[in-house]
C-alpha cells in the first residue's frame, strides 16, 4: 500500500499549511533531517478537546486530541516534502506534551493516540522514539501539544 | 548589513560566556549543529522577571525574558564558532519553556520575544522550527528558558 | 579505564532492555545519532522516588531518581551499540524534566544526578548540552524523566 492509500483507509485528510507569516516556521530543514514545530490539536481552525487532562478532559478525549496533533504534523511534513510521500525515510523522534493535573499518570496512554497514527501510517519506519510529559499548560489552552523529527530522501 | 552591526543597530551586546566547568556544558557540536542548553535569563548576573507569567509575572515581561534568554542564547552560539559570525548558516530550532499558571494560554506570544530578536538579527535564514509549552517551574525561578539548534559552517 | 570498568568501579550494571512492541521504541538511530525515548527511574521493574520534587519527594531522592534514569538511558545506548561501548564517540545532550511544585527552584541540581554519572563514566566525551525544566507531573507518577541524544562510530 502506499502512504496515500493508507491515509485514504484510515480516513484521514491530510490539511494544507499556510504559509507562516512569522519569524517561527512550521518546520525547517536540515540535511535530510525535518525539524517540525509543537503542532495543536487544531481541526477545522479550532482546537479540539481543550482542557487539561485528568480534570476537564477524559483519557479518550487526550487521545484524540494527540491524534490530531499528529495529523497537522503529517501536513508540515507533507508540505516539508512538497507532496511527495516516496521522500518519507523514517520518524525518528516525537515530543508529546499533555496538559495535565499533577496528579495524572497516563502521559503515555495520552501521546500513543500521535504514535499509534503515524505506526499504522508508515509501519516500522513510523516507529519512534519519543518523551512524553506533563505540563502545566500549553498554547491556547490546547490539552495536547507535538513536535517530530523525520528523516527524508 | 553584518551581523554584528544588526547587533549595535539592535542595542545589544551579546555576553562573553564562562568556560562550565560541570558535567554540562553551554553548547555541543555535531557535525554542523551546535546544540545550545536551554538558556535563563541571565542579565548582568541576576535572573530577569523571576515568576510565573500569568501570576507574578506578566505577559510583557515574559516577553522580555524570552529575549534575554535569546541573547544568552546568542552568546553561546558566539563562543561556538569563536566569534565569527560568518560561520552562522541557520537557526534550525528553539524550545521555548514558559513558567506558568495553569491557566495562561499565550505562551507562543512569550516566546515570540526570542523568535522575533533571531528573525530581527538573522532574518530568514533566522527562522525556525519552535515548540513552546507551559511548565510548572524553572531554574532558580527563571519565567522562561529557552534552548536551541543552529546549523553553522 | 575502558566503559565496563568504569561501570564496575562506579557498581553500577546497566539493565538489558527488552524488544518495544510499541509504535514508539527505546532509540532510533539517524547517521551518526541516536535519540534515546525519555527514560523513567526504573529500578528492579519499580519507579524509584515517585511524586513531585519540593513535596513528597527530597532534593536527594529527586539526584536518585535522575541518576537511575541515566543507568536506564546508557541501557538503551548500550543495545543501540550492540554491548560495543568502542563505538561511543560522545554525548550531545540530555533532555530533562523533573515533577516539581511550582516553587521548587533546583531542577539543575536533580538533572545533575544524570549529568554527573554520565560525566564520571565518559569523561569529558560525556560532556553534554542540555535542558533542565520542571513539568506539571510525568508518566506513572516518576519524579524525573530524562530523554538523550549520543553520537557513535
Amino acid at each position: 500500500m502506499t502512504i496515500d492509500s493508507r491515509l485514504s483507509a484510515l480516513g484521514i485528510t491530510v490539511p494544507t499549511v499556510p504559509k507562516a507569516v512569522a519569524n517561527y516556521v512550521g518546520y525547517k530543514i536540515v540535511g535530510d533531517l525535518v525539524m517540525i514545530s509543537g503542532q495543536l490539536p487544531f481541526k477545522d481552525g479550532q482546537i479540539l478537546n481543550p482542557g487539561h487532562v485528568g480534570r476537564t478532559v477524559s483519557l479518550e478525549e487526550g487521545v484524540a486530541a494527540a491524534r490530531q496533533c499528529a495529523i497537522n504534523v503529517l501536513a508540515q511534513l507533507k508540505t516539508a516534502i512538497e507532496g511527495d510521500w516516496s521522500r518519507f525515510k523514517q520518524c525518528i523522534r516525537l515530543g508529546g506534551f499533555v496538559a495535565s493535573t499533577p496528579d495524572f499518570t497516563q502521559h503515555p496512554t495520552v501521546i500513543n493516540g500521535a504514535s499509534d497514527l503515524i505506526g499504522d501510517i508508515f509501519g516500522e519506519a513510523g516507529h519512534h522514539a519519543r518523551a512524553a510529559v506533563g505540563v502545566a499548560a500549553l498554547p491556547l489552552g490546547a490539552s495536547v501539544e507535538i513536535e517530530a523529527i523525520f528523516q527524508i530522501k
